[in-house]
């Protein structure tokens, strides 16, 4: 164990993210009379040339990339909600239950090295008293705002104080993305279901957050998927890279040895919802074999996980008897493994899931530490053949009338869904999700578009994320290169998070949510005005932006270049349009306006489009924002001062002209 | 130039793609006379126990991977086409145009080191006859089928004999696609301007394909970025590099330094169309002052290009005088650089395009060699701000002006598009491109869908590119992960292509194109069997594919185990489907057609959709061609074998189940 530590702290990635600052928005006290929240982001200062202010982003990555924060893996977090919970008076102590041999997998001698146990596993853990609900689902109900809502109100604003500077433009099929979110709205959504705040009261160290269509869209990565059991460091330290490169929630989906204690470790050092399958560690505890399985292991399973802190469950309940033989003819048959245990444990026993008949008694455990379901979808298309076909969907609805049950209960509730679908088969998957599951959030794996590309799957299956996040999916489970093949280690784990999180974002631009296009209009901006250095900090992943830049360019002439090196001064992108503007102004309005399209060339919904997006242009754009069309912030003074340096280089190297670098585009 | 033959024989790739064979297909007489055509293709062949036939893959690689062939850098390719072209009588042969210092950018000292000459430069090329035109689209439009026009029939089948085994699964959008496609359909679709075939009589070499709608979707690779004009290897190597994994075209973007004499080497060398923009030859050829072109130099700059065998010209005739003021306001102005070029041009002149203005000479000179318009887009948006704009889309029905003066000449035309668009303004650009150009065919770069990843935009741009495929685009450019950071080296090539080639197949798959969904279904099966060796062949990237698998698997052993460590024997899933089929085959039909959804669970549009699957699954489903619901080819007691080895290793492994690996997913 003495280990333990060492690799630890060696091994978890602490420290800002490059060009970025931690900042926190103090929100003010709550209906429910609590203190104001102070709710982290982080915060990208661009150079002074572009006369703009800082840009806020989202950030997940919660203390590790705080300067004044101290990391302390073998203590866990500290507790931000601690106080929020305890407020509430519904909460009450209890010793928390002896952990048994069969928790960490230990049936018969440990050939697994072993796992040192977490050196500050609280005693005595949180519950609903008798007679009370914990949910935020319920207080949302009672018209009661919480502090984790008030936080997820200010987080989603991204920092902004108004919904003055929003640039709506966009297509929400039918979602309702406010202007600017307050944490009313909040409380509304949760009410009715069509959020979720996963945060378990024995998580308090986990920083609030929403998932839900009217909020922007999140992201999940998986970890724990490790083989070897004992290195407990490597998924600690996988669950802080995939946060701080922009993981909302994180899985842990270890298996086999050790799993109780694995989980103790990362649940307190993580600021994220933890999500599980509990039925994985259900299995354990029969020693593999499904049929094994008994409704009291599972509910002990339950209760085991819920003291841990664990914020969502997966729970298959949807896998029922008559829908199994629905699955004979498939190309893939049952690719989930929780579906393919509870389908194994039906056939064994011919008789209906203990979970879809349980599922009340699943939901009273579940209400008494505020555990939010996450419906499984077992019998989900493992290929582009078995997508949207009759098992799915039977399954689908029956997560319906499993969501309703749990509302029932002020259970918070989302749904998972595929998987393996082909791009024209997509839409109907959200669209009877929303009909049958009353608007509860969606939560997919993909979809991958097509099967023929193993080893490139993040990006199969981030072309079906992006397009479903579009149509109102709330969480997207990332995929990584190795999907299919093997176990993603540290960097297949970043390229996942950063392929989902591009996905996220393209949705959220998509579908017009509020926040989301300044981002791009500030790393478009800064690309056109060659503030590389801006272009990297804003950048998803501005480590690999600055790296590829480098291997072809000077690093830190070409950083301050008013043109790359592709253009040359004879035509420097900048200055062109600079005379282009010179000389707009001079036109007389006849010929800015002139008609040279004929009318019938525009029909009238893409003309409304476009009506938006002139609007949008003209109140909007940033150059304008920064002192109208004649350029803004550019310096030519400074410009022409370049272009003369340039010229002599340009001269002297041949007069050369390149292309296919910076900012330029092919032809 | 002593050590080009060496490097340049060192550095290309060559040998049969991993897994596949090559295979020619044979084709018939034409109408035109001709004797049969011989289209290659690769073949994937499957383990004994699939039961299933080879597998037949769209082959873009050319001799390079034919063990059979003798590639000879210095020589060139054998010249495929040279009787086809010569036998239709409409050709002559003249002296080639003497080569101009200014044509390899040779003002003033030359610093770049210089490039050896082709040695096997042709003295005399050819053109039309006078008063002839020799155009795909001439003889289409005469009902003539030429041996083009077959070997693109038989290649777009992918070798299927006939139209049996055709699943057809898809929403089109309105386009034609046949079951089976007859070089009479290729006639037609050639003469109506739906399709092109882009091959310069001056490029014999070249194996014919089809850009169109009703096609299967092509991609394109863009080479000669490099800043070492001398490198003419790497740049040679590039181009075979990107056709091995799947660029049906190549576009040579080289400027600067000898770009006459590396051009050269590409279009000898290439089995592929290649494409360039005339305008970056001619503005080298005034010292790259945009304002000093004419339209002497650009028309020379076209007819020396035409007779060294260029197949396709990015031509800008859609930046007129009144646009320009249009990007005024944009966020990001021009970043078209040929349109930038123009832009400067008519300010500074203060006149029409000259573009424009001739571009009825320049049809005389494209009809003279058979080269096809690619029109280029040179005011597309360069961010997502600046997307579906005034200035974009006025730009866009000149270009359906110019198509339509193109075909009163029999030329063949695609037309460019963007660029950077959010997914909810995507399909408006398809849209509308069909409208004002006539269903030619449409040829976009991305869109990139987000500004904010630079470093991953192949998958930002891929995004756009799958969904614009799938709504009717027909070939879409490539982006590397280098966009808008640095120049693409080879690895980046490959990313882009192999991303591109993804992107592409998942637009057919969507589209319902016959021949797409039997690659995937074929690798599902492959990999519900655990073939993996088959999983890896029928990949896109099989190398890539294996190397990821062997980093956590036992490379020998787990290729043949008929499970994945992560299942462990006692719930393999093929076992649990096992398990199922023989319980289904025992339930009565009662059982099997319980309605457990509401019939309003299931709008009409749905289970329009579903009706379909559920069709293709009874007729279609690989299992059932295989022998069935039972199961088909899978050898049960060969399983069973496997099952007790790995259940011995399972034990001794401490009974370990492992998740995230295989073919079984996340939960």
């Amino acid at each position: 164990m003495a280990d333990i530590p060492a690799r630890t702290e060696l091994k978890v990635t602490t420290g800002p993210i490059r060009g970025s600052r931690k900042i926190h928005v103090e929100g003010h006290s709550t209906s429910s009379g609590q203190a104001g929240v102070r709710v982290a982001m982080r915060a990208v200062d661009l150079e002074p040339s572009s006369g703009d202010p800082p840009v806020s982003l989202y950030d997940t990555s919660g203390p590790y990339t705080d300067p004044q924060a101290r990391i302390d893996i073998m203590a866990g977090l500290p507790e931000l909600r601690r106080d929020w919970i305890r407020a509430r008076g519904d909460v009450e102590e209890v010793a928390q239950r002896d952990v048994k041999p069969e928790d960490n997998g230990q049936l018969g001698p440990d050939r697994s090295g072993g796992v040192a146990p977490f050196p500050n596993v609280r005693k005595r853990v949180l519950r609903a008293r008798p007679g009370h609900n914990v949910t935020q689902m319920h207080y949302a109900r009672r018209g009661i705002v919480t502090p984790e809502m008030e936080y997820v109100a200010i987080r989603e604003n991204l920092g902004r104080q108004q919904a003055a500077d929003a640039i709506r433009d966009g297509e929400d099929f039918g979602a309702a993305i406010p202007d600017f979110v307050t944490p009313e709205f909040v409380r509304d959504e949760v009410a009715r279901g069509r959020a979720i705040i996963p945060n378990n009261i024995n998580h308090p160290e986990s920083e609030p957050m929403a998932i839900g269509r009217n909020f922007l869209v999140k992201i999940n990565a998986n970890i724990g998927n490790s083989a070897v059991a004992s290195d407990v460091a490597s998924e600690v330290d996988k669950m802080v890279w995939s946060i701080r490169w922009g993981a909302d929630t994180v899985m842990d989906l270890s298996t086999g040895r050790n799993i109780h204690d694995t989980r103790e470790w990362i649940v307190r050092n993580s600021p994220v919802p933890i999500g599980t399958v509990p039925i994985y560690q259900a299995l354990e505890k029969v020693g593999g074999i499904a049929e094994d399985l008994t409704w009291e292991i599972f509910a002990d399973t339950l209760i085991e996980q819920a003291e841990q802190g664990v914020d969502y469950f997966t729970i298959h309940a949807g896998v029922r008897l008559p829908y199994v033989p629905m699955t004979a003819k498939r190309v893939t048959g049952i690719v989930s493994r929780g579906g393919s245990i509870m389908a194994k444990w039906c056939l064994a026993h011919h008789k209906e899931s203990f979970l879809y008949e349980r599922f009340e008694e699943i939901c009273e455990i579940m209400k008494a530490y505020d555990v939010a379901f996450s419906l499984g979808d077992g019998l989900r298309p493992g290929s582009i053949s078995d997508a949207n076909d009759e098992a799915q969907f039977a399954e689908l609805y029956t997560l319906g009338e499993l969501t309703r049950t749990a509302w029932k209960h002020d259970c918070q509730v989302m749904i998972e869904g595929p998987g393996h679908v082909p791009m024209h088969k997509i839409k109907v998957n959200m669209d009877k999700q929303l009909e049958a599951c009353g608007e509860a959030p969606f939560y997919t794996l993909g979809p991958l578009v097509t099967d023929v590309a193993p080893g490139y799957d993040h990006i199969t299956s981030g072309i079906g994320a992006a397009m479903i996040g579009w149509f109102g999916t709330a969480m997207l489970c990332y995929v990584t290169p190795k999907e299919h093949l093997g176990l993603p280690d540290r960097d297949d784990v970043k390229v996942g998070v950063v392929t989902y999180k591009l996905a996220a974002h393209a949705a959220d631009l998509a579908k017009g949510h509020p926040a989301a296009r300044a981002w791009d209009d500030a790393l478009s901006k800064a690309r056109f005005e060659f503030r590389w250095r801006d272009q990297f900090n804003l950048s998803l992943d501005p480590e690999t932006a600055e790296q590829y830049h480098d291997q072809t360019l000077p690093a830190e002439g070409a950083k301050t270049a008013h043109f790359c090196s592709m253009c040359g001064p004879k035509f420097c992108s900048m200055k062109i349009t600079q005379e282009v503007r010179d000389f707009a102004a001079k036109q007389e309005a006849g010929l800015l306006n002139n008609s040279f399209v004929p009318s019938e060339g525009f029909p009238e919904r893409s003309r409304g489009v476009e009506g938006r997006e002139q609007d949008v242009g003209e109140a909007k754009s940033p150059l304008q924002k920064a002192g109208g069309a004649g350029g803004g912030p550019i310096d030519l003074a400074e410009a022409e001062a370049g272009m003369e340096a340039m010229s002599r280089a340009y001269n002297e190297g041949g007069r050369e002209l390149y292309i296919g670098q910076g900012r330029r585009e092919h032809d």
